[in-house]
């Protein structure tokens, strides 16, 4: 068997999110894990750095996988495309040193939210549902980026989980609000994200946009741990998972990575 | 009855085109004017400016209808668009002089068609699917952009023609190639469009890229009038209709109007 690393792009909509589900639902594990029994070779277990959600895009997801062939990499790579439907690409196979682990050797992951502001004409509704949150009024993005400032650095983060797990404390290296055209772009880097906490934060952020809370008050909700003192969840379709690390931190490195990313495929 | 003129914006991919079919196909215009009909009053026909293909999209079509309905314009595009289903968007509403024509009164078409062109990793062929035509080779971008040149003026365009119609003679006053970050987008103006013309164009500079074809060749192939010399019809998912216009043809006009819809939606 030989350890392969691959990237991954893919369109999340159609699909129960990253984790095959015992009930049979269809996810990008899933469906990947068929088209690598297309392919001749026993294999074991597709892991991925992140387990995105339903309607959760990656523009670069990493996995790693353990598969009984010969083919030289990039023949893989085209192999498996053959046998992927078209929401999945590999962009990339590398044969990985042996105990290379895509979500244990993981330093930090990066994610990307995008927020698109309609004022007259709501034009891209249609052709980008899906792809961005639609959203109808006029936000303070000054307070925005003030308060997703306020999320950076090592502490509980309990006020944004969804799921109980046992340790809620991570490391958050990079908040920051981008203004692209009439796009709001939020980029996010941490050791670790607990489940549904970038959604969280945006909708946190919507609430600093529109008033109803203040860049002071994030520490405040920080503190309380309470999810109910924090944003709603916004919907999944705004979300790309953008870059898996596996070296430390650098922010001016992950920036070039994630921007060269982001701008081929979304402009 | 009012006369209303529409303005939408819509993803063709789950439409078998604009035009309403007696089969019962799935179309932007039938389903648009079932959700004229959820909303109280008689109406007529609708009809647009141009009749897109199955997959083409538009960022801007422009469609009038009669409609009995005391609504104010900016009410009844809010009406229409909740009855309708996310792949459409009625950007606009105004109440139309009577007798104004969507077809009938447009004095030029615009359209775009998006090719990209991939080299290593084919980031975005998963996001990007059904929105640009990927190419997987080189191409002679020069070449392209003076062939594209020979297809402006006024004259017999069989060569770039799918069906039988009377007159096949249009005046094409912009064929240009932008580049644009990886991409290639073709604009392309006509005072009228012949069916598939705008897929058949792009396929014949293909072979001008693929150096097939030399930019010396395009007036003997348009001499020719024979379907069979030009290249194929590229697929309906690049194309994008993106203006029609109501006064004489100005390019700075225009070029303004298509690069803010343009930029804003496509990036």
């Amino acid at each position: 068997m030989r350890r392969v690393r691959l990237t991954l792009e893919y369109d999340g909509i159609g699909f129960h999110g990253w984790q095959r589900q015992a009930t049979g639902e269809r996810t990008v594990q899933g469906v990947i894990e068929e088209a690598l029994d297309r392919l001749p070779g026993k294999r074991g277990p597709l892991c991925a750095a992140g387990r995105t959600d339903a309607g959760v895009h990656a523009l670069a997801m990493v996995a790693h996988v353990d598969k009984a062939t010969d083919l030289p990499d990039e023949r893989l790579r085209l192999a498996l495309n053959a046998h992927l439907p078209r929401e999945i690409t590999v962009l990339d196979v590398v044969t990985a040193p042996d105990g290379f682990e895509a979500q244990f050797d993981c330093t930090y992951r990066r994610y990307l939210y995008r927020l698109k502001v309609y004022r007259d004409q709501p034009a891209g509704l249609a052709l980008e549902r899906d792809r961005v949150l639609p959203v109808f009024r006029r936000l303070d993005v000054e307070a925005m980026d003030m308060a997703a400032e306020t999320f950076v650095g090592a502490r509980d983060l309990s006020v944004f989980a969804t799921q109980e797990t046992r340790s809620r404390t991570r490391t958050v290296y990079l908040c920051a609000l981008e203004r692209c055209r009439e796009e709001l772009r939020l980029h996010v880097a941490a050791d670790g994200f607990l489940r549904n906490m970038v959604r969280a934060m945006v909708g946190t952020l919507l609430w600093v946009g529109k008033g109803r809370l203040s860049p002071d008050d994030m520490h405040g909700i920080l503190e309380s741990r309470d999810r109910t003192c924090a944003g709603n969840n916004v919907p999944p379709q705004g979300l790309y998972f953008v870059e898996a690390g596996y070296r430390d931190w650098d922010r001016v490195r992950s920036d070039t990575v994630a921007r060269e990313r982001i701008s081929s495929v979304l402009g």
